[in-house]
Order: structure tokens, then sequence, then C-alpha cells
């Protein structure tokens, strides 16, 4: 009985596909989007499509960016000495947020996971070890999540980096900024409390 | 600190103007976007290039399609002597799934609304009231909202068509497929009790 046009069927279909939205969303959005046609629609279409003309990884460190060369990467203000190992650059983006940190970074695109069958090949591994062998690099900070996933892939890491002979270091763990101890799990009361520190 | 290129960030701007993605949850998609872009991202923003260009308002009852006329009106098994009247071009769609309704629509694009300074000049009215005067109108079913303003354009329109003499139905109210009683609030509850029929 649905008489959905095809063509706004498919539109439907594509948004379903991207996280948060399901098919219920993805039909509302879409709802707001025929009402917004011009004010909306048409631009982020054009965003769109332009981002996916202009999108590409760096080739340094494999952060996404609208050149061959990420705007950190070629920004001479970041410190050279330093790279913080991310898997996604979603943790870059986040790390950035945190504004903190002002080296460069390497974009793993992923965790090493023998379920879904990645190996150190499909990350972006390799080319890791041969920036720390050719670039002037004193620190590899392992800013990993703190899964089995993540962690599997920090342990990987610093074994292959041992030889270098480069500092490798990772994100601290402990009780989050305004969390409460009454909520935190086991884990991460008994991680903060050995790595506690003088007050 | 946040160095996301132009584009890119405008793009999230975009999205989180989408129904249910807000700035958080449109940086995510994105990320997914640029991770697909070839499979997703390109497609999508044609898809949307595509409909932006093609959508328009049906000219008979104002749902959204691709031609002058949308594929209700067009439909010759659609029974012409019904009209059902809703709020907006997403009712219509809920409408359809249920399957039920084989006549045709009506729809008004809003609800009247002395607070947002909605009169029934901005709604699709005069036009339902031409279509009520000129085609073989036998029955109009008022299928809006239950709640104040959609009530409120109900009366108006019942008010409006008066004259026509063309039978006025609205759709029933009371206890939902599958709802609990216990669950139900008490305007509900207390509509079902004075509607209720013989068993």
């Amino acid at each position: 009985m649905i008489e959905t046009p095809r063509e706004i069927a498919q539109l439907i279909d594509l948004m379903a596909r991207l996280p948060g939205l399901g098919p219920r969303s993805a039909r509302r959005a879409v709802l707001v989007l025929l009402k917004k046609r011009g004010t909306l629609m048409a631009p982020l279409a054009q965003a769109m499509a332009q981002v996916a003309v202009s999108a590409r990884e760096c080739a340094v460190c494999g952060n996404i960016g609208t050149n061959d060369t990420c705007p950190i990467c070629a920004d001479p203000r970041r410190a050279i000495g330093q790279i913080c190992v991310v898997q996604d650059v979603a943790d870059l983006w986040a790390m950035e947020r945190g504004g903190v940190f002002k080296g460069r970074y390497h974009v793993l695109g992923g965790t090493l996971s023998a379920l879904d069958d990645v190996g150190p090949e499909t990350l972006n591994i390799p080319r890791l070890v041969a920036r720390v062998a050719a670039e002037a690099i004193t620190e590899v900070i392992l800013a990993l999540n703190a899964t089995v996933d993540g962690q599997t892939t920090a342990h990987y890491i610093a074994d292959v980096l041992a030889a270098s002979g480069v500092q490798i270091t990772s994100l601290a763990q402990g009780v989050p900024i305004g969390g409460e101890l009454d909520y935190l799990d086991d884990g991460t009361i008994g991680a903060a409390l050995r790595a506690r520190k003088r007050f």
C-alpha cells in the first residue's frame, strides 16, 4: 500500500545506513529534508558531494582532510618529536577537543582483531614504524581505547617499536574528571589505586 | 585547537540540523560517511541532490512526490469519494502503512496555531474546500493528531465544510492495540469508556 516514490524511498534507505538513524528516524529526517528542500536539502547534498570528492587520507598520518597532507601534519607549530597513536579519526578529533596535545598524530584506522580478521598490515602500523625510523621522533604516545582489542594493539605496537629505542607511553588510567567512585567499575578503581600519586 | 577542515565542519553543521542528530552524532555520522566515501557518501549525496530537484507537492492533495500529481491521486484504483485530511506527509505515510484506507488524502502542511501564527491561509485548507466543492466527495475523514492544535484544526475544518453538506468523520479514540490500561493516561481511558461498544 505504501506509495512512497522510488527516489525518496531510496534516499530513506541510504539515510538509514548512517549511525544513529534507523528506518524510522531516517524517514523523519527525509521528511524534514523534503520540507526544507532549498534551505537544507540542496546545501547538504552539495556539501556531501563536495566532501566525497575532496576528502582524502593524509599521506603522513592517515588523518582525513582535503589535502594530501592534513592540517595538523602541515602545521609548523606542531611539535615534531611526539606522535600520538589513535585508533580512528574520531579519536584524533576527541584528542584535539582536549586541546592539550601539541604534537602530531598517527591514525591506525582500526585495532588488531582476531575475530574480525584485522592484522597489522590492514592497519596503518608499517607506516608508523617507517615514520619512527625516518622522522626525529622522541616519544610515541599510545592513545588507544581501554578495551581488549585496543590494548592488544597497544602491546603489539610497543613490541614492533621496541627495537627503535623510541620512548613509548600510554594515556593514564584513573578516575575521570567529575566521576563518582560509586558509579565506577571495579577495574577503573583498581587501576586508579595502583597509579595513585602523592597529593 | 580543532583543525577539522572547513568543508567537513560545514557538512557536520548541516547534518546536525537533521532531526535525531545532534552535533555529536552528526560528527559520528560524517566520520562513517568519510570511511565509506564511495559506497555510501557519494550515492547519498547524489540521491539527495536528485530528490531536492525532483520532489514537488502534489497539485491536488499536497502530498510530496516526484510528479505534479502524486502516485495516490494518480492511482485510478483509489476511491474518489473519500478524502482523509492529515497534518503532514509523515501522517499520510503512517496511514498508508496501516493499509486500511483506500481513498485519497489532503495534506494540510501543519495545524492552526495561534502561538506560531499559523492561520487557515497558510495551511492547505482553501484547496480542501475547493476540492469538496468540485469533486464527487461523500466523506471527509479528519485524521489529525489528538492534540490541542490538531483538534482545533479539526473543528475549524468541520465548521468551514458544514455548508457543503459533506459527511465529516474523525478517527476513533480509544485503547491502542496492545495497550495496557495501567499505562494509559486518564483522558484516553475516559474517551474509550465513553465510546464503548457492544461486545
